[in-house]
């Protein structure tokens, strides 16, 4: 019999990068990955088989949805497997020897620079410096050894790049969470009788007709289905024409969810199941 | 009889930055402007009148929903009294006398320079230079003249400026629209008769029971109203539970979105209106 393949995980970012975070919370700290400049390049390496699985945020609770990565999701049509929830936490790292009182720049992605003003409000003299990555920044740290500089970067970002972390948890806001997509050419099963604990990511558009939402929404209410995420997208160069975002609770295979899938389909002009899963904690 | 005060528009950026066009797009080229550093600036301004407007990106086509700013615009309860969408589109800017053979590196936000890739991919010898904001970049060469370099920004950037357009539209996708509200304590009135052309923008959270958004959905269905938009947010604390950011054609004063709004009331733990206004094309 052949043995399964150990898990190699493609993701956006530099090694340490937040969707590498995820990849741990999916298959554990040693994990192998393979880090991409674009999403773009992410799909692909699955597609080619380059790797056995890709993660990729999907949204954030202040930034909202990754409308790329659906994008991405219906062009390639590669399954959802999985899902886990990172909480973003922003740590100040730098190389082994520097002190905090020596530090005079910090360089980040100007978006988690953005996430730490209470800490540059608190110690105005140091610069921020703009940077390409998170965890591309702790990278440069240590090749670079600029003195009296350090990093806004995940855990994982210091430990890979042997970084100190001198502050911890410095984000202003600590409800900043993203939700991952796992996906692969793998598919779980449903064991008989094991239904529970499942969720279905599915997306439609509905045709220009009034009502046509609150029909699509029947379909899943008539079965008791509750839905954990809905997002209208406005349909590219169809004024008055949306695509919706939807995730359910149930198996795609689960009698009550096949039939609304199955009523949906009569009343919606395309529909795609993007996969079913179940949560990673 | 008091003349009116000219407006005078808070927006988060440099000069230069979308917000401003987007500000332009409101009041014309001339309009009067004070850049903030941040979105709680931007509210502050407004909240004590030290501006007559605020202009704020509420969703963008590929990045979603700004969701910090739908928690401020809850938080602060200022008014949604205007809405335009802004193309973004990447110009390649740079100073007088300075040619395209000689640049050999891009100044940008990262996003920017990620939107830009095709560009860059067909011009490899170009270094990009992540910069903390995209009109920010042009006002850097303006002041430090740094020789061989380039911008990624607006046209309004680059007039500001005094920038030279050396590429046009460089971004990888067209379809990069964002959607802007403009906020204000003087709340637009409705003329007698005069209620078409009007949208309303509405948060609601609807309690833990089944079925819930559908009955919610209902309230709007049932008096033939369109939606244009509705994303579920999950309420923070309170798994299960989750707020609903609704727009729909219609402005709040008028009879069917009146009663559809009362209907609302009955069956949601909380509901409040941001405002009607008519879009600005």
């Amino acid at each position: 019999m052949a043995r399964p393949t150990k898990p190699q995980v493609a993701f956006q970012g530099e090694l340490g990068a937040f969707s590498h975070a995820a990849a741990r919370q999916f298959f554990g700290e040693e994990v192998q990955v393979t880090p991409c400049a674009t999403f773009v390049q992410v799909f692909d390496a699955l597609k080619c088989n380059a790797v056995t699985h890709a993660v990729i945020p999907i949204e954030n609770t202040l930034h909202g949805s990754v409308h790329e990565n659906y994008d991405h999701l219906l062009a390639y049509g590669l399954p959802i497997v999985g899902e886990t929830t990172l909480r973003i936490s922003h740590q100040l790292i730098a190389m082994p020897g520097t002190r905090f009182k020596d530090i005079s720049r910090v360089l980040s992605h100007p978006v988690a620079l953005n996430q730490c003003l209470h800490f540059f409000e608190k110690h105005p003299s140091i610069e921020r410096v703009p940077h390409y990555d998170t965890a591309g920044s702790v990278k440069t740290l240590s090749i670079e050894r600029t003195p009296h500089s350090a990093a806004i970067a995940s855990r994982a970002a210091a430990e890979i790049y042997g970084g100190i972390i001198l502050k911890r948890d410095i984000e202003d806001d600590r409800q900043n969470f993203t939700r991952f997509f796992l996906l692969s050419h793998h598919v779980p099963k449903v064991m008989a009788g094991k239904s529970s604990g499942w969720k279905t990511s599915l997306v439609f558009a509905t045709p220009n007709k009034p009502g046509s939402l609150f029909k699509a929404i029947a379909c899943f209410a008539l079965r008791d289905l509750n839905l954990t995420k809905i997002e209208s997208r406005p349909l590219r160069g169809s004024p008055w024409e949306y695509m919706f975002y939807v995730d359910l609770i149930g198996h795609s295979e689960e009698d009550a969810v096949a039939h609304a899938l199955r009523n949906l389909q009569e009343i919606t002009s395309f529909l795609k199941v993007f996969g079913s899963y179940q949560p990673t904690p």
